[in-house]
């Protein structure tokens, strides 16, 4: 499943930046079925674990998070660059290749105890994941898991994500 | 329906900035219950349509895009700012308050002929679904409709959508 999906991913050299092979998913989003495939494999693993939020990424996060929180008929609680978020927010600072940045999440986007599913398109070094669970604790919710349509094996972002389990539809174990 | 939608949005006073009333989508796609009904109701409106591509702009606009892609079975095409997609691009320029920004679309994102609707979270002034149709356009599709979340009456942006029909949800007549 995850090698056919595979196919539906586009390599696109050299972006952002020389030496990087972008993976791109519009191409995968972009075909009906194949799309549909990728929200349905979620939705069955996560369907019986009585999610009650889904915490997705700006803004590629948005896209599977958003049909998921609907066949889950979870919430969907956005995390955003600082600025973003019109109301009150917790935010958490994490390190870039240079330099940092820094995400939001509203203050009052769920209630203590409530089950959060983490969802975003890419893992790859794992530093939006930490600051997305990191908001998720603020706010005393229960990460129950990080799961990503796509994960860089080589770059271990895994290895950085302490304490909740980490699943991927589509691996890659070298760039 | 829409009376009790409204309900559920957030007003913001001075966000972005002083005297705009910002409308808050966060506690009503927060709701798992409400945002299933708000897409319901799309894919009531939208599936005997036979839409192939939902055009959805970033970053809110892919909220709402990505779980009607999935209940229609349609494709989504994301239209982001200048610069985030990998791929050969067209581009299309409009105005802002003050200055301008550039939308962008994959050159290849569907083949000419294609039935396309736009859906954004929200209708202002009108010039960045302008923008989107522009784009769908260049590529050949044909644009079906242009929906919203939200429209802003008293903003008239409906009178700049020339051509396509346009629909939306909740509907504010004032600031």
């Amino acid at each position: 499943m995850a090698k056919d999906l595979k196919e539906f991913i586009r390599n696109v050299p050299d972006f952002p930046k020389r030496g990087i092979v972008f993976r791109d998913i519009t191409t995968l989003i972009g075909n009906g079925d194949k799309f549909k495939h990728v929200i349905d494999e979620f939705t069955k693993r996560y369907k019986q674990k009585h999610i009650d939020y889904i915490v997705s990424v700006e803004s590629r996060g948005f896209i599977f998070g958003s049909a998921l929180a609907y066949t889950l008929g979870a919430g969907l609680v956005p995390v955003r660059k600082k600025g973003k978020l019109p109301y009150d927010t917790h935010s958490a600072t994490y390190n870039l290749e240079y330099g940092q940045d820094t995400l939001e999440i509203h203050k009052d986007a769920f209630e203590k105890g409530k089950k959060i599913l983490i969802l975003d398109d890419l893992l790859a070094t794992g530093g939006t994941t930490c600051a997305a669970i990191d908001l998720v604790e603020k706010l005393g919710g229960e990460p129950v898991e990080a799961a990503f349509v796509i994960e860089l094996e080589f770059l271990k972002g895994r290895d950085k994500i302490k304490n909740i389990p980490v699943f991927s539809l589509i691996k890659y174990d070298k760039e």
